[in-house]
């Protein structure tokens, strides 16, 4: 006799362990970001998504929940059948609780607006957090990769790769004039956005961000905070990604967003040769108060822990700081998100309790830098 | 034959030693200052000065030099021979380096008007800083008792008795109407300046400084900063003291002084309560992350020192920190000044250096509590 497992596809038995993946994944470090990047002491990482949509189905905001199931069970088909994704885990985003669907939105593998999703909306994982996919978001396909520092090609050829596989088992909306056809126009042609999280402390404390985002500006980028669209800059990390995705070509995006943050990462590293040429003990004595504080802080929030970080990091890539283990920074800004948090330490849902938590974690975890 | 501190007397002799013995002084710590007091956990110190003046001289501001070398050497008699301090130390201003000047203004055996004072000036000192004299400040004597914690009758029993034993020796001028003659007519009568120094910060915390400034500020009695007339409030140090000198007995002060005291103490009391029951973690987090960065800072200015010292020693009255020995507190206070910084340390006369010394000498005394 065969069990349930057995006579589902592997893609509809995954879903059903849904929680479960999760639960586990939310335990881990992605492996992308515990492999550190080309300039990764400025660039945090790139991620490129690629927007596909179905022909002959409508746009997920239109379309009637059992069709939203359908879409959603042609892409796991495809996945599972195409290869496209190695180990590929696939949830349901209905199957999770709350917490659950924080801890991929703080993973950033989903969006904060899949999380809300009535429907069907489903995340394939690729092993090691690599690449994902994203149904039925704005969009029936939101295909993303990640890379630790900047590496526009390399992020590029795997998502190439995956998008090329599905293409011959699914049928793309597309348009020979216009390219891929999206929800939102904004997204039409390449369907491309290539996006590098760039850490600028130095810039930002010599006053020079609101000059060097304006020469930018010009050039067809979208300079913001973190978490993307519509949030506020956090620890001084800048998300600069492409504007147009009519008109030019995947090459083109490419390149502009490797040419910017090549020149952003000259200017970062000039302002701290800056730094430490005419404020040197004024840095350090920043970088370690901030330490001290971290050490022995009964309560910390999350923003300013964030901020903290981002002083520690310039500390790290300055040696001002010594003695940390590689990881130990990306582990502290990945366990010390709400979710996370709630997750690793069964921390409470008030956020009172949860900032005394995050105090405590840390406090713990730099007592092995040892000083 | 005989060497010329033999033919000389005590006081003149222990004068051309001036500026060893101040030397000697500034690398220890104040007697008084070590022996904690009543209520010393809010109460700093007490101090009582009294403005006398000799007849049949002008006051200092109008003598010519001379005089003012006659008067200091009337008082040096005077005290040598009353015995009214217990082994007295005898110092010129005039034979004082700038640097040794300010290590008395430090200490408060000196006032800032004093060390700047051409012609004969001079402070006499009794064992263990407990009582001094000043010649020639703005009266020609002016006596002071200090007090660790709140101790007015103590240090006006031990200055009654200096002050009575100088009185027959010298011919004090005295109306029988107005009382004692001083040169400022805010001192005429008494004499007498009482001043506590109370440390109040969960008064400061709790936003009830000025409410409880203006209700004292009617009996007559005036509230300052740490170092006395037209300074600010630093590390949330006040200073109490009389306004009153004229129609008034000795004995109205000290009760009037003790009384405001007493209802400080029971207010700050009051509020420390107020702040653990309702802010217990708040204020934690605020002391310790205050602790983090005194043990990591790299420079230390003086007067954020101070403020920082003021939350440090509320987190010790209040067992937030503990394994502090009972004098480092009053140790890093005296020893971090910046002439003292000077003595002890070699410290550089370069602001920005001396801040950085700041910060190390803190550190490593701070490794000593083991935390």
């Amino acid at each position: 006799m065969k069990t349930p497992s057995q006579i589902l596809p592997d893609w509809e038995s995954s879903l059903l362990n849904s929680a479960q993946q999760v639960q586990d994944l939310s335990l881990t470090i992605p492996l992308w970001v515990e492999k550190r990047g080309p300039h990764s002491e400025i660039v945090f990482s790139t991620r490129i998504r690629l927007a596909r949509n179905l022909a002959k189905h409508f746009f997920p905001s239109s379309a009637p929940a059992a069709e939203l199931t359908t879409v959603s069970d042609e892409v796991c088909a495809a996945v599972s059948k195409s290869g496209a994704l190695t180990q590929p885990t696939f949830v349901e985003m209905d199957y999770l609780a709350q917490l659950d669907r924080l801890v991929l939105v703080e993973r950033r593998l989903a969006s904060p607006a899949l999380a809300d999703r009535k429907g069907s909306a489903r995340i394939i994982l690729g092993a090691g957090e690599y690449a994902s996919i994203m149904t039925n978001e704005e969009d029936h396909l939101r295909l993303q990769s990640f890379q630790s520092g900047l590496s526009v090609r390399a992020a590029w050829q795997k998502l190439e790769r995956i998008d090329e596989e599905l293409s011959n088992h699914l049928d793309y909306a597309f348009s020979q004039q216009l390219g891929f056809l999206t929800a939102c126009p904004t997204n039409t042609g390449t369907g491309m956005r290539v996006s590098v999280l760039v850490h600028l402390p130095a810039l930002v404390l010599l006053d020079q961000m609101g000059k060097t985002s304006r020469k930018f500006a010009k050039l067809g980028l979208t300079i913001r905070g973190f978490f993307g669209e519509g949030t506020e800059v956090i620890g001084n990390v800048f998300q600069i990604s492409n504007q147009l995705t009519l008109g030019c070509s995947e090459d083109d995006t490419l390149g502009l967003i490797e040419q910017v943050a090549e020149q952003l990462i000259e200017l970062e590293q000039k302002a701290r040769a800056q730094l430490l040429a005419d404020k040197k003990l004024n840095l350090e004595d920043k970088v370690w108060r901030i330490y001290g504080v971290l050490r022995y802080a009964r309560s910390l929030s999350s923003g300013e822990f964030l901020n903290f970080l981002s002083l520690i990091r310039l500390g790290l890539d300055l040696k001002i700081l010594t003695g940390w283990s590689e990881t130990l920074l990306q582990e502290l800004m990945l366990v010390t998100q709400p979710g996370h948090m709630q997750k690793w330490h069964k921390a409470s849902r008030v956020t009172e309790k949860r900032d005394k938590l995050r105090a405590d974690i840390v406090k713990n975890k730099l007592k092995l830098t040892g000083q």
